[in-house]
């Protein structure tokens, strides 16, 4: 009998169904950043145990909106882009695990399937929104442009509920996008037992960062965040007590695997 | 008694609720258009009565799909996305009338109500669909430039079929966007009789153009085409049978009302 | 020159491709109604000139929510029933005309295309939503029973917002599904002039009712609504002040035309 | 530090923002089934090593359309219904190990995200589809009723194209809903190591089966089944040779964890 064939489920004899091919994972995208002080012991829940919050800065957090196009290295679904695009919504935060700081995603929402499935490989835990940003423009009178003034709006729903909304209106260009999202990730790909009370089957530590970053021009603004309470979320316990600052750039990246640390 | 506010329905006491506001309209967005030709008659077969075949190239047709970003002169809804970006894709066909050329769209799918409302009432036969194009990008390795070689792709499903799928490969910079959609549009604004064999309540015949038109650099390419059929649609009867060109260009454009011509 | 065929737009040779075809439409579905009193006022103010409110119970409301299968004569789309279902929330008043009383719809979202544009063409002020109600079970532990204790739920969504949620729990049979939404319709079909300020190109005052009404037994029990205010919608201003009843029943009816008043 | 709680990803203080909440999961739905048979070898084709083709009728394959409602003990989601309803359309095969015969989903399409995550962890492979079935009706004329001559449709897309449809004519009842979905499941649970070429970090052998199952009637009639090519599914290979035959039936059931066999 022949090998099945596939990075992630389904795995068939032609390897070609899996809801995504295996990495390297190209991104370019347009990328929104609201960085934000909420209480720290709201971030230090979020934190598995074994990992201590950051030292400087504890309750910061990144709300992030992207507008990516992806692909894997043969590039052809780029050329039938409802298989290459996806927008996503997500929180980070910092930790600290080993002596090192680090980002880790608490909160993710995309809205394609493929996106997804990364997710869970890489320990984003992703579900299902809506998820909407306001394009710069550079014609026509509707939209922003990339200059002081220009004003964006972020939104997210998921489960039919608004959870998230934001604005930036920007006041000049940025040396960065920010602190929060900026350190390799932290992340725990965890999946229960298929045995009732069972534990779980997998409860790793990774970590991954990207490689070939490509930075566009960082513009930053003045934000405005809003977090809603919906059932079956925990989102707006990492409600904002004070502004950092917001930016808006766009950034290309590849994913080619992590390390397990645990 | 207070009177109903609202430029289309549901009309209300705050004239809030419509489903679209009025005119002016304002749109920013990305357009790629395929040309090619079809058999003439086929093109003729969707002309109404008094409106007759384009004197020169009467079998040219004008495939488009757009991403654009769109408001009315609030600018309010830009700020959330959702109700001011939509996909549509559109096909155009050239017309004569009253002894002048005009451009006509006889199918368009789009993906948000206001914008069908909008098309309901400019006479664009718009259907609800799911439209997806590649988009440019300028930094990372997940998209096209726009320069030469650079490879597009544009997707249209309705009632869950695939319907349309075209791929646009770059070879340079153009001097025009295409000529089958550059002309004034002649459209027809139907409302049947809501009583039984009643013929037409509405049936009018207008032409409108957009002001303030902001054009970006114009790409020209190599283009492919496929159409599917599907019950419930006539699309593939514009099977291509020779290839014309293809333009990939940003553009801005306002809608401010049209005229009636009978 | 051939004629253009279809009942809607697009008209084309074959006249296939009508975004819905022509009636008879037949309907057969789940009807979950909450009926509730607001302040008069507010009912009359969503009233146009000319139409008065009912003489007695002027404030009553009902908010429906109906989960349909539905199709035209040839029966075609049941077979493909992405063309053939569809869920609406719609909310209904009443009012009096020419010395008689009528049922009005003035708000209702929809979640496809062929259900909006049957609701452009009835005077249903039809915008797109996401829509979802419980569904009684007859196997298993996933969902009410049609019998006292049943708890239903129905939401409804618009543009990433949350815009209404009820619940009914059921307390036994009933002879009827409602008084509100019980009379023939009294609409408006209203399309703007494509000319700037032109005021409206159709303003018809129209009446239908259904016929080959075929009913299910009905049900009925104590309800809760929740309204949310939204830009771009003006359902919350119809807030309650009193519950009246709630009521689920299976529902079957055909549509054939309706009669122009003005 | 307090510990992070949830059945899945995301794990939060207070446990409520999971994908989807710990099992028991409790099921009603409604369950077409049409049963085939295609090659042997490319049923062998989809099993992994160490899992041999069932003894007899190893062509045999069941393409399984349900629309359900679910929910987990608590029921709260049954009054949210968007969290409680989704579709799916799911392929099923039999294989044979230590001695046993299994039945072994290879392919599924559900259309929300809880359901996605419950399969990933019981070893479904899961995607995201647009499914539809048509509903049987027991009022007005816009559907089949459960008798001789009953017609119902059901469709799958994925990624915007459509791939699969399938139809069943009834002619009677039956005493079985079908014979390759009615075995104990035994799916493989895979999770790639993050880290490059690492093999995979959770590779699980399962077993699973339903329990309170509560089962309506069932009707059977004569099938039809048509799959379609897609670039990234390998759907199309299970080509029917031969019909089987066709199943409708309410389905009642309750999952409440497996047996880890390898």
């Amino acid at each position: 009998m022949a090998e099945l064939r596939g990075f992630m489920m389904p795995r068939t004899p032609a390897g070609l169904a899996s809801v995504v091919p295996a990495p390297p994972w190209h991104y370019s995208g347009d990328v929104l950043t609201i960085e934000y002080r909420t209480e720290p012991d709201r971030v230090a829940g979020l934190l598995p145990a074994g990992v201590e919050p950051a030292e400087e800065d504890p309750g910061a957090v990144a709300i992030i909106w992207a507008d990516w196009q992806s692909c894997s290295d043969s590039g052809e679904a780029l050329l039938d882009p409802v298989r290459s695009q996806y927008k996503e919504c997500f929180v980070v935060v910092r930790c600290r695990y080993g002596g090192e700081t680090y980002s880790r995603c608490v909160f993710i929402w995309v809205d394609k399937d493929f996106a997804l499935a990364r997710g869970w490989y890489q320990g984003y835990p992703k579900k299902l929104g809506s998820i909407w940003m306001t394009r710069p423009v550079t014609v026509g009178r509707a939209g922003p442009r990339l200059a002081p003034g220009g004003a964006f709006g972020a939104t997210l729903q998921a489960n039919d509920r608004r959870l998230a909304e934001v604005r930036l209106t920007l006041t000049g260009e940025s040396d960065t996008g920010g602190f929060v999202n900026a350190l390799p990730m932290l992340h725990s790909r965890w999946m229960p037992s298929i045995e009732k009370d069972g534990g779980d089957s997998m409860a790793e530590l990774v970590t991954m960062r990207s490689r070939d970053v490509d930075l566009g021009s960082a513009y930053t603004g003045t934000p405005e965040v809003e977090l809603f309470e919906a059932p079956g979320e925990e989102l707006a316990a990492l409600r904002p007590s004070e502004m950092i600052a917001g930016y808006w750039r766009q950034v290309g990246a590849t994913f080619d695997g992590g390390t397990r640390l645990e």
